[in-house]
């Protein structure tokens, strides 16, 4: 039980005493009970008791409605899943087994905006939560919770639960304490604005400030978050990354930006991660980020003097890049701030602000619209995640992807998006390894020969002309042939490829 | 000329000698220009210059491209595109010769978000305007326009054009004078929160302060705003407004907002009206409204006194309801303020305040996609106006529609709508004639059988349940059947009727 080492971390006398097992801190939880679990994008989530809820789960089905900052790391989503332990999940996931389950339909998932779902449980749109499980760094003397690499959704989760498990984790550094910016908007009605006007604005405490005697369970663990999974850039990733640097620099030569640009979001994920990591040796300097992750190509950003601050919700980074952070934690501390993703993400700040959002899309249309989200229409990859809050409130909106997938058997451009997360208002930038189109102030007839002619791949070129050429003459202020506008999705379905060759 | 009427309007003595006719003002337009004109949901336009402007394109087509607030009315849009005065317009319209032009593609339209378009041209996403048409009161010493019945975009034209055209027009009162708030969001980078925290607040002043050297003409007129088109209420519209009240009546008994619910918005037109017409003699009181447009029902509420205050940016009204409130400005003015639609409209503040908003759908599908635009997934309607703005933002988002259109040959609500304006997660509450679907917190599969059975009209709802059986047998987390999804509107296209029977 590591006693031992634990002691300086429960700095509240009175708590000393709630340490037990993660098997016993999992008999708390009884079937169907609704649970706020820390963690967002695999960091900072919790990591015994999702095993303990797992185990439990073989012998009595827990079905549990479990709500999260974001994507848990260390297979938790797989396991407790697998375990029957998961009737109902929001607000996002990207665990296989997961996956599997919500497209059979044996898992209910709430897909939303990451910036709602803790707005939704204070006005009681959504329903309370019984008990939230909230990894910490440290319990601090007057009870209040230090959280570790993100924030997510653990301020609503543990002021608004009836229980609060903590999950102290020793292989977190104490130094982490500073790291967090904990601030909560007022209910309604007749709240205030919200006061940040600058990306190293501190608004609150650095720790979640809790009635002590609400924290039932604390169980000591002592594994570190699993690694991001973003896969190192390739030729196209840096191709694209070129064409956005190439956009913005435009920007910055038309005046409509200085050369810090404006603050910048970027989604989770290789292709992201690798724009941004293009943008080291870029001419911009004094960047900023107000982003809900930060990868590893943000540390490198700092670390190359360019970008000057980075505001998120939680940080996912490659073993060494981790293992660097955490050696230097005193020196990375005054360079970034953790906040709950509902003020990381929120349309307020980033309208404020005029972030230049930077998502990845999964199919987009000839008109703009996004498809983030489904595979064919149906099939849940992940969620939509925060690209919503940034792409609708955001300056500029862009949408990277490679031109083709499935090694060319599927167009990432198509007639029509079989599923739609962004339409065409909220789109003004897309990019893909043969370059970009801007958008901005075009009407539909004028976007589709150029997102065919900068975007779609040459081998989809000539199909996609034919499809536009035979929608227009039909008429419309959006021409479509119905008949066919999804006919590349049933066509790879039915012969592995949407080539009609 | 009305010379002896006008006097007193252009109170700023170095402008009186800009006054000219509607002609000679139309002559400081050339072709390829672009245009910021006043005007929004047909309140507030310029009546002449349009005309002018169409008169002056019969012989030398102008190609403009037109930025308004949102339609105009008098035909003005009509009358500039028949004579091809019009090249491009946004970001909103209704009038049905345009509609025509875009749909054949000769006039180019650009559908915005109704908040977006102003911060647009302040950042130079859009390139600026060259001449801005501002309908005015009066022009004050100073200088500054006092706007009429609406503000829309007035003010970033007026501010941004490199000149300006004021029309006075003789028919609206000079006691007008105090019921707008003229308020401009600060340039990025660096800028403070909007401190909008109540619906009756005001920010600015009450005139639109520019350097009186860019008005280059001043046209006097005296015709009124077109009247609002909206239809009475109906049986169909009357029971959709019993099942909004009773959904909020339900909201008020489970806690989440008192009697005085939270502040409404309610799009334009005919269900819309009538649905807050329904609020006349409801259990709520000391309402507010916050939204983009007043109609005849926001001044009915005033004067049942349920409604202690309305926030718009504009106000369309019938013919007798308008003669009310001219007849009894002073009282109305302190019950009412229009604001530029930035800011009736903004994220930040539809966020802040917690908005009901209340939209009309085209047509909407079994997991709750709404169609707010067009008509068969290619032809547009109107636009997507404010919805995205008060649906994506607010605090609850419900879409109303009558079950069924075109004497039953189509169904409002569909297996996948043709074209997307609102996704799945900004849509919290479906309405039509037949019951309320409240969607909060239910995954896709738990969406499609409460829609089906609460909103579909009786005659498809075994067409619908067909569909989604085979649909959720394929499995996906948003199941469809990619070959039918659109079938129904293939249907119709081919036959006149979704009915597969």
């Amino acid at each position: 039980m590591h006693q031992d080492h634990y002691q300086d971390r429960i700095r509240h006398p009175g708590l000393l005493g709630k340490v037990m097992s993660a098997a016993e801190a999992a008999s708390l939880f009884h079937s169907g009970m609704r649970v706020g679990m820390s963690g967002f994008t695999r960091a900072g989530d919790a990591k015994a008791l999702p095993r303990a809820l797992a185990e439990r789960s073989q012998q009595e089905p827990l079905e549990l409605t479990l709500i999260t900052g974001a994507s848990l790391g260390n297979g938790s989503d797989g396991l407790m899943a697998q375990a029957g332990a998961l009737a109902r999940r929001m607000p996002f996931q990207v665990d296989p087994i997961l996956r599997g389950k919500i497209n059979r339909g044996e898992v209910l998932f709430i897909d939303q905006h990451l910036s709602e779902t803790a707005e939704q449980l204070r006005s009681g749109n959504l329903p309370g939560i019984d008990i939230a499980v909230i990894e910490a760094a440290a319990i601090t003397a007057s009870g209040a919770i230090i959280p570790t690499m993100s924030v997510g959704n653990s301020v609503a989760f543990a002021q608004q639960a009836e229980r609060v498990i903590v999950e102290i984790n020793l292989s977190t550094p104490l130094a982490l304490e500073g790291l967090h910016d904990i601030y909560t908007p007022q209910p309604l009605p007749g709240r205030e604005p919200i006061p940040l006007t600058r990306v190293d604005q501190r608004l609150g405490g650095t720790a979640i400030a809790i009635d002590p005697a609400r924290i039932a369970a604390i169980v000591i663990t002592d594994s570190p978050d699993s690694p991001s999974n973003a896969l190192p850039p390739d030729a196209e990733t840096q191709a694209i990354a070129g064409h956005v640097i190439a956009f913005l620099e435009g920007e910055v030569k038309a005046g409509r930006m200085g050369p810090q640009l404006l603050p910048l979001q970027a989604g989770i994920g290789t292709i992201a991660n690798a724009v941004l990591h293009g943008l080291i040796g870029s001419p911009f300097h004094d960047m900023t980020m107000y982003s809900e992750v930060l990868q590893d190509s943000a540390i490198e950003l700092l670390d190359s003097g360019q970008l000057s601050f980075a505001s998120a919700s939680s940080i996912t980074l490659s073993e060494k890049v981790h293992q660097k952070l955490m050696d230097n934690i005193d020196h990375y501390r005054s360079k970034i701030v953790l906040r709950p993703q509902e003020i990381s993400n929120h349309p307020e700040i980033v309208r404020r602000l005029g972030i230049i959002a930077l998502n990845t899309a999964l199919e987009f249309d000839i008109y703009g619209n996004v498809n983030s989200t489904h595979v064919c229409g149906t099939h849940m990859m992940n969620g939509i995640g925060g690209s919503g809050d940034f792409a609708r409130n955001g300056q500029l909106s862009l949408f990277v992807s490679k031109s083709a997938a499935k090694g060319g058997r599927i167009s990432s451009v198509v007639p029509m998006v079989s599923h739609v997360d962004h339409t065409e208002h909220d789109v003004d930038v897309l990019v893909t390894e043969f370059g970009y189109a801007d958008l901005r102030g075009l009407a539909p007839r004028e976007r589709a020969p150029l997102i065919i002619e900068r975007c779609a791949h040459p081998d989809y070129r000539e199909q996609l002309r034919a499809y536009y050429a035979k929608a227009a003459a039909r008429g419309g202020h959006t021409p479509h042939v119905l008949q066919e506008a999804l006919a590349w999705h049933v066509r790879y379905q039915e012969t592995q490829s949407m080539c009609d060759a």
